[in-house]
């Protein structure tokens, strides 16, 4: 059916449809920029009514769905049921009138007293980025946590070691690549590696997502990836030709390199974006479900919640999750 | 930590939250609208360079992920990819100007000349709407399809025997509900009650779907439960009492009603929603993962897909799925 059509003909096809795609997601950034501006207060109203509900996001993460729930070991389960007091997800690159991208977030875990840790806010920010490869997505920051003793960090001494290497980054200088070739490794990353080889094995910590730090691409080699895609896209959609990469580029990929080498949370990314556009957006529908399947009474809320109605709650849970339709899809139209 | 709050509080708490999640469904709403009237030109676009790439559609079909491929039966399959010419989502109630629910959808396939049906043109309509039970989401009607001989319908009779019973209940009168207790049933009814018991076993087929009704809400109902929903929350809002249920809808809900006893399709509106929001928005990325994982040459699209090149991309399929990450998940911010 398609006999005549030339092989140059299916090639550019191809590089319109890539190329279609950008403006598809582009539209999609400006939909999440009307989206984050149009639900503010809404999220504000949310926030306002969950002060009246101390027990609501361990309630919540119970019920959590299955990504975000698998990263979640039974020692995390622990302190997040019994301390977690808030959690909200800001658009930082837009607020205040800002212009960035929609799709960097910041996802903020508020604690109670507790045993593990001093801290009673830790703030994880992911950034959106392009890298001249060609990848886009989350990247982050390590960050610390103050374990009030050695035994009580959950993660082992992984997140320490993190922070650790990358506060050695930093100190290498602003434009400088961190290391990424296991030969050239310095001491803490060697053990970090070990570590990561050893502790990884039995199913890292919720709370070595704090560690995440993805590809890294810095703030300019984002903005330089960006405007040349724009712009080679623009010489396609005029007809006139891309310039070839140079070859630089090509050299810089050596086959020693290992960027996600020293990472203890590799699917960090993946995580944000389930807590951001799933836990924190369906947790009204999560709660809900809790309540109506469950059927747990106002007094079970009353009393917050200790170690005996813990265990009745997870007995409720796994009928509730039996018995309920999840919350509605994500739709993209 | 919560001991102090009352159970008029928690209360208060809940109904706040269940009406607020209805206010996050408004902007959803308005968030659609936008984005079909945003993706518009794109969606155009896109359809004009698939012209030129016949086997596109099926070769997204190939790689259509689960909650669509698992609709598909293997003798679909044969149909689909031989024939299947094109497939495009509107929504249809906001099109030219219309002020009506963006979530409605209409799916058309077009369809080569085949050995199985006359048509070339099959599409199936959704509305979403309202009950009074406060159920919300998509209601459809039976589209039939002429089949070339009893021999080559897929649904092995299942679809016009639905076609017939939904011509019945048209006759019946446009007010009145469809018969939905099992002991009031017609012929038919009882006909398709029974070939649903003996056809469903086996697995029905992608095309009886074309057959899925959903509950039966009429326009009328609909309008009139959003009307109400809509103004008890503001009651709620200003603090003053909601008026409470007839008792007359209560009656209603008799035990003997089966309102999709006789649904051939039950999960017709999850698979609608599949194809509108992943399967056809992320058409080009299925389609682009295939070309990059399975490495096809361009010479296999100039021929189309005879029976050889199918075997061929079959096994491709299965590498391109195992060594591929699946498009970017949907968001919600």
């Amino acid at each position: 059916m398609a006999a005549n059509i030339s092989e140059e003909t299916l090639k550019v096809s191809y590089e319109q449809l890539t190329d279609l795609e950008k403006e598809f997601e582009e539209n999609e950034v400006e939909i999440i920029r009307h989206q984050v501006a149009l639900n503010k207060p809404l999220y504000e109203k949310r926030e306002k009514i969950l002060s009246q509900l101390p027990g609501f996001w361990p309630l919540v993460l119970e019920q959590a769905p299955p990504d975000v729930d698998q990263y979640i070991q039974p020692s995390d389960s622990a302190v997040l049921l019994s301390s977690l007091k808030n959690l909200t997800v800001s658009h930082f690159e837009i607020e205040n009138g800002g212009k960035g991208d929609p799709r960097s977030i910041a996802i903020r875990l508020e604690f109670n007293e507790n045993d593990y840790f001093e801290d009673t806010v830790l703030e994880k920010k992911f950034w959106h980025r392009r890298a001249k490869s060609g990848w886009t997505g989350l990247v982050s920051e390590p960050v610390p946590i103050k374990w009030k003793k050695p035994s009580k960090d959950l993660t082992q001494g992984l997140l320490d070691l993190v922070v650790k290497v990358w506060e050695e980054d930093q100190k290498r200088g602003e434009g400088k690549a961190p290391i990424t070739k296991p030969k050239d490794y310095t001491s803490a990353q060697k053990e970090l590696k070990k570590k990561i080889e050893t502790v990884g094995m039995g199913g890292v910590s919720f709370f070595g997502w704090f560690g995440f730090r993805g590809f890294p691409i810095s703030e300019e080699e984002s903005k330089v990836a960006t405007a040349k895609d724009q712009e080679n896209r623009r010489l396609r959609a005029e007809g006139k030709a891309v310039p070839e990469e140079d070859d630089e580029e090509d050299e810089d990929e050596d086959e020693d390199d290992d960027p996600y080498g020293l990472e203890i949370f590799p699917d960090g990314d993946e995580l944000a974006i389930a807590i951001s556009e799933d836990l924190w957006s369906n947790a009204i529908k999560y709660f809900t479900s809790a309540q109506e399947q469950g059927d747990m009474s106002d007094i079970d809320f009353e009393d917050g919640m200790d170690e005996d109605d813990e265990d009745e709650e997870e007995e409720e849970e796994a009928e509730a999750n039996g018995g309920n339709e999840p919350p509605a899809k994500k739709r993209k139209a």
